[in-house]
């Protein structure tokens, strides 16, 4: 293998890499600073076409949209989130389950809008190239889209959270979804007051961040032999 | 609910909010254009600390990275795709099977790097915060390190292509991954001669690009009342 010539207008300069890793960095899941201010439909505009240039199996493109701005509705999935909610919290024991009390773990009314991303597990057929072996590829797919979607807000200044707390039955239910449509993400979105610096979970003590250089490994699981000079980029 | 005031300092300009965009709407699945130039550590390090800041159910960062360089093991993954991609092409017929056959659908031998992402289902224990209800959020959070990892890889020039014509149980015996650790997905990763300007299966008519605003409903699926200002903004 030898180098060939790389094509150089297409280069991101150091400025625009800067900003796509700022980007990265300072994404959070918000919860508990949401503001009422609206979004402009340009900036949701913008943010969904990001979600719509995501990678995609096959070229699939699985995923719908489904935004929500009416507060009845936006209830009604706060309300489920309350059933799920409690039965969580009796996994957990002593210490761990007053913290989980005690952490605000959605802002589905507070947001301005709510948006259920979707995945169409038929929308192309039954053979779909790249998913013959991993029938899952189209569920990934549309978790790209919620990625690309939760990025492309930050660099709008704009909030977004993930609610998983949810049973899918129960968004199916609420927002008329049909069965062969898989529920992927139930996303709250609006400005906010702030963004937190570090991931709240973190700072509370539920868990530590992980050293990333104990989670890689070469050419085989647990094998780390002469990786040394990417172990010490990485600590 | 009333606005407030939003905190300054945390905000993108516009020329990082572009440079984000461009990112998006830049990254390909790369196939056929992998040069052998090796990727420095340097970056190779700062791709990995993009994967490493994705979101995670919990804060549980399920993840681990298998980098692969030693071309026997690369070529052994390129076997099984072999396996697999023939058996595909049996579930397309006629001219599909034709164009199926003619796409280079990976480049496992010629990019200098494999890079296999996994997802530890046990990592943080049995009840884990956000996926008491929605037990594949785990997963999700893997495929949010892989966009993550994509975006920061197309920021450094460097492409990425995610093979999934690969069995699971061949990803596990070649690299020895354990029973709870489920292989996400077998990534690509070089510099490239180029960037192609569209999807390959779109230029190759696969599928077209679907409409966005034939993909967003409000507040109910398929319903799409008063929502003809964001529709605009869409097409």
């Amino acid at each position: 293998m030898t180098g060939g010539s790389r094509q150089g207008d297409a280069e991101f300069t150091a400025e625009e890499r800067d900003a796509v890793y700022r980007c990265i960095f300072d994404r959070r899941d918000v919860r508990g600073q949401f503001l009422g201010d609206e979004v402009p439909d340009e900036v949701l505009g913008r943010i969904l076409k990001a979600a719509h240039r995501a990678p995609s199996v096959g070229f699939m493109q699985p995923w719908d949209f489904i935004i929500l701005k009416d507060q009845g509705t936006k209830q009604r999935i706060r309300d489920a989130f309350q059933v799920a909610h409690e039965e969580a919290a009796g996994q957990f024991e002593g210490d761990r389950q007053s913290l989980y009390k005690s952490l605000k773990l959605e802002g589905i009314t507070e947001a301005p809008i709510g948006l259920c991303v979707t995945c169409d597990r038929e929308r192309s057929g039954r053979a779909v190239l790249g998913r013959t072996h991993q029938a899952e590829m189209d569920l990934y797919s549309a978790v790209c889209a919620v990625q690309n979607l939760w990025l492309a807000a930050r660099a709008e200044n704009v909030g977004v959270g993930w609610v998983s707390i949810l049973r899918y039955d129960d968004l199916r239910e609420i927002l008329g979804i049909p069965d062969r449509v898989q529920p992927i993400a139930y996303l709250c979105i609006g400005y906010v007051s702030h963004f937190l610096d570090k991931p709240e979970l973190e700072t509370r003590g539920w868990l530590p961040r992980m050293k990333l250089d104990e989670l890689v490994w070469f050419d085989r699981w647990q094998e780390r032999s002469g990786s040394e000079p990417l172990l010490e980029q990485l600590r």
